[in-house]
């Protein structure tokens, strides 16, 4: 319950002096598993938050960062029986945690295929987010890409990125008609690509034509959100990547982050699909209504197109053969490794959408060791 | 006053002596605060100027560089009340200002959002300007930059760089209608736009239709220096970034470097606004009066393009939430900062505009230290 | 013969050990010879094999994969007359074979010319296929290239590599035409030509018109495989690049490594042509019938435009002077090597097809050591 | 006179002999002075040559390569009048000529301006020549650089080099009228302009009315080559940079490399022009007869291009107020400086005509040392 009263004053006392608060377990006043916005007690603003054992779920969410900025696990030795015990619903995802889901090629591996996939992409004014993505999906190790775009966009996209193949689109300007789907194992729909009536329809069709899981991202999103019907027929496995507009289009508002939080599992569970809510601490939806929170990524990738990125990220390892909860999960630390490696190199301000593209290698290489 | 007579004589015997000359606090025969051109009287020629606790203005201007060379200050321990009681209308630009200025992203500051820009540059035959604009503003660190482009310059702008959104104007070849302000948290105007009379039209439409401080630069000025009236419905604190001859048009002509700085300071504090006025130590002007100083930069940086850089970084710290003053003072510093690096890797001669932006984030980091 | 009984129990057992298995010379159960696909009888499945004084055929092929993982060759100091009796019908290519094979510029050397290559490359969609095999033809050392290309790709060739001079096509989006082949000595054609029906007429003209050896890749090896009676015509010396679809519309099916191998062999002999048929050991076959694998290379690779890449590699050989067995076995090796050294900088994922070309430097200088 | 006889049979013997010749001061046989070609006498091959005090002239041509390959100087402390009085006709540039004639910038140098270059480059199927020069003249430190292009090349220079301002053609395809010459300090015609009739027309209209020392390269020379009476007209201080085949159309045929380099200081004298003749010792020659031998170089920048770039690095200079002499001196040095630098870091074989351009900067830093 909220704090008031006596203990409520001592809080709101050192919140205003001016030293470095450390906490332990969890800040006084917050509350670990609902929300503290609005709750009328007074709450530690801490500097530090050293917490037991685990993160609290409290801790994911930027609604809270007044209390907990940065925080560190100890471990107090509790016995293996009680860690499992504990309801496993909330799951941060640490470095070792990707480091066995990674797919590590030998030097004496098949050199086989790692997949084709299909990128819808782009359209007149945002072809960017198509280059963007494509060249993130091949660095993500995607065997073949080809990446369906606009007439007029195709330039673009064949000077920028010269390994991708290309599909063109009958129409000048935006995504219009399917191509055939049979050579590609993994498809992604969604950066820069408008929401033209001709492309809605087109993107209905996709959903109608393939029994792949498919990568909904930015305009592909809005449009599900304002067609809901359609999610009915969307395939099992598929996986949504909003950023917290287009989340609030596809799923509806809350008033915090552990109502938006309920939202998002309940949303994974009704459709069978992975939302991968980026934000503060990316929260990954699966639809036995578990989720997990991802570790990595930093305020210099508030920065336009590195949503692109991730799309492109994800697709490349479907392409390779990871399931959908999998590239989800590799997927968003690779691609918040890979912005972390970049601001260390060019610091939080100068670091493009690109510049994590090109460390996605070297995010690859800091998993190995 | 003018030193004739025997010691003028003496000052030309040492100038034409070819050893290398110290001056003690200033050049003998140099007015600190005046001009010396046409003075009439002899002034030595310092190689090095050890100048006591300040430096004097009258090393600010180029028109001084036969006179000052090199110089450094020395401090002599004036007892703090005189320093603070000394003039502060001249104020020249060292570090610690600029750290003291830096708005600093933390890893676990709310990666929120690092505001969205609009940039209106480019024309036929000038589209390079809005690359070199566009990837510097995203480089300063705005979250967004969308770039509005005539038709022809889609394709070279998406291609360089794919970060950027756009929108396209109606016209072909240059910026002709508004587009729609309200997204945008900070306004710049100005690189490659060319003059054409339907770009005259809509820079005055767009100053009709915005309350945001905006940044005039280039040909955005020249237009203005040719509508002068225009000026009295700019917002409060804008800013401008002419060169020396785009500062004459805008301002008028004048006879030596100190009454230039009087007219930049008038026309400052007459329209409320800030004047960057690129050059040896570029002077920037300010609302009350005060003008400032940079220390940065270099002679590699008189280059094609320079300027449209410095644009991009002052309107990517704009959309940051720097004020105007600050954007100003942190982008002209980190604009030189970053030349001095790139010149530094590549040497006076071979660096380029575009290397100044690759510096950016460097120089960032320089000023972490 | 197959193991089966109580030694194939043995093997069965040892593989579902979960052990590290080290073999000597060979695993047991495997033919060194023949192929052991549908064999019947067991097979060790080696982590690591030891092989004596020469790896063995078998290892070659991805087929035994299961069985050959790592291997190492033992000297075991055998009388070098027995050594040079054994049969050299097939070779594995070594550093030390290609060392020998390079012709090193040496600072004096007379700077004289480097050859003038032709590629024939790229149509509507395919052109980032012309632009990467373009700078790996380049930076294999061509002196001179010249890309013939369809109109819409002019933009996208030469804003990408604008060392490459340009033959332009009457048509707007693929090969069509003949140009002048007069200035040149090499002469390449295939990657992302596409299959239209001048393009393939276009092919015939070409060969009917030249005595050079020509490097076919991609969809010119398509056309001739659709076209066969064509072969009986293509100048001596020729050298075809497939992957294996491709070989299999060109030389036909068969049941196993073995069994391809020795159809590879017969083509060969039979068109005076060499054959590199890429994959997890590239064999290159030739005229004599005999047949040469590739050591370099690695799973990394297995990236789009890698193909065009090695096309680009071979023909800036070819124009250089190597003959048309030395471009192959260098060529091939040195693209491998590229590639090694490129997943060393990036890792196997993110390691693109323009990053091997962007390793070339790197693999000739790591030859000269 | 030619060695023959017994002498001869002993230079005879030693050449056939498998082992290292080194020759003092000059290969027995060789002609210091003049040809050694169709001598009809013996000529030691030496592998190294140690030369007294100079240099001989008979270096500086690769027609003498079989017989001097590499060479150094071995000072013999002649005395300082003897060195003095020798003819200096003929000069070997070394690197402390250089550093003597760099304008060094300071960091307390006016900025200035370092000048506005135009470039008249590039047509369609030729744009890439255009990129290579404007890049370089932008590294070579132009201030500005204007590069004047047919209309489809314009989204070529832009997207490739976007510090460059650009001059369009009316014509599509072809450089056909003279833009405004005012602006312009130092102009450059040539690279990748082509032979149009327009084009010839548009060059006689150039040279009627400029005053400029031109700096023609390419098809300009080879204009001029078919119309030699234009030559009377360019303004004094021309600067050509042929290679051999366009010298050979602009100034003749010659029977070796002693009656080549006669006519080319002819030609320079005739027509008060500078000639730059490109290869293994490029040979400069003045209005006043001398002739200068450069000493960077090497065979990795026989690369397409590579002639472009130096074009482009001359330009730069003649924009900083080089003159016409020492911007081809150090242009041509700087030039072949940066080949060397680049193939240092990619190899003979892999360095492309953008990586000299790449290693300007380090060139003008390895010269401040």
């Amino acid at each position: 319950k909220p704090v008031t009263g006596f203990i409520g004053q001592v809080i709101e006392y050192i919140n205003n002096q001016n030293t470095k608060v450390v906490s332990i377990d969890i800040p006084s006043g917050l509350f670990a598993d609902k929300s503290s916005v609005d709750s009328g007690g007074a709450i530690i603003n801490a500097d530090v938050t050293l917490s037991f054992e685990f993160a609290k779920k409290a801790f994911m969410f930027s609604e809270n960062l007044p209390f907990v900025k940065e925080w560190e696990i100890m471990s107090i030795n509790l016995h293996p029986d009680f860690v499992k015990s504990v309801d496993k619903a909330d799951y941060l995802v640490l470095v070792n945690d990707i480091q066995a889901l990674i797919k590590k090629r030998r030097k004496f591996d098949h050199k086989g295929r790692f997949g084709h996939a299909l990128l819808i992409a782009g359209s007149y004014g945002k072809m960017g987010a198509a280059v963007l993505a494509s060249e993130a999906c091949m660095r993500a190790g995607a065997g073949l890409l080809t990446t369906h775009v606009p007439k007029m966009g195709y330039d673009i996209i064949q000077t920028a990125v010269p390994e991708v193949m290309t599909s063109i689109d009958r129409s000048e300007t935006s995504f219009s008609e399917l191509p055939d789907l049979d050579p590609y194992n993994a498809i992604g729909i969604g950066p820069g690509i408008g929401q033209d009536k001709e492309t809605r329809t087109a993107l209905k069709v996709l959903i109608q034509n393939t029994g792949l899981p498919l990568l909904f991202d930015a305009d592909a999103i809005n449009i599900l959100g304002e067609n809901k019907t359609w999610l009915s027929f969307i395939p099992p496995g598929c996986i949504f990547t909003p950023h917290p507009k287009e989340f609030e289009r596809l799923v509806g508002k809350s008033n915090n982050a552990f109502e938006r939080d309920k939202l998002q599992r309940e949303f994974s569970v009704r459709y069978g699909a992975y939302v991968i809510l980026k934000g503060y601490s990316t929260a990954i939806s699966c639809p036995d209504g578990m989720c997990f929170y991802n570790s990595t990524g930093n305020p210099g990738m508030a920065t336009g197109g590195s949503g692109d990125v991730l799309t492109g990220v994800i697709l490349g390892l479907l392409a390779q053969g990871y399931t959908s909860l999998e590239a989800c999960l590799v997927g968003t630390y690779l691609h918040g490794l890979a912005g972390d490696l970049a601001s260390e190199d060019l610091g939080y301000e100068a670091s493009l959408a690109s510049d994590i593209t090109g460390h996605i290698g070297y995010a690859y290489q800091a998993l190995e060791k």
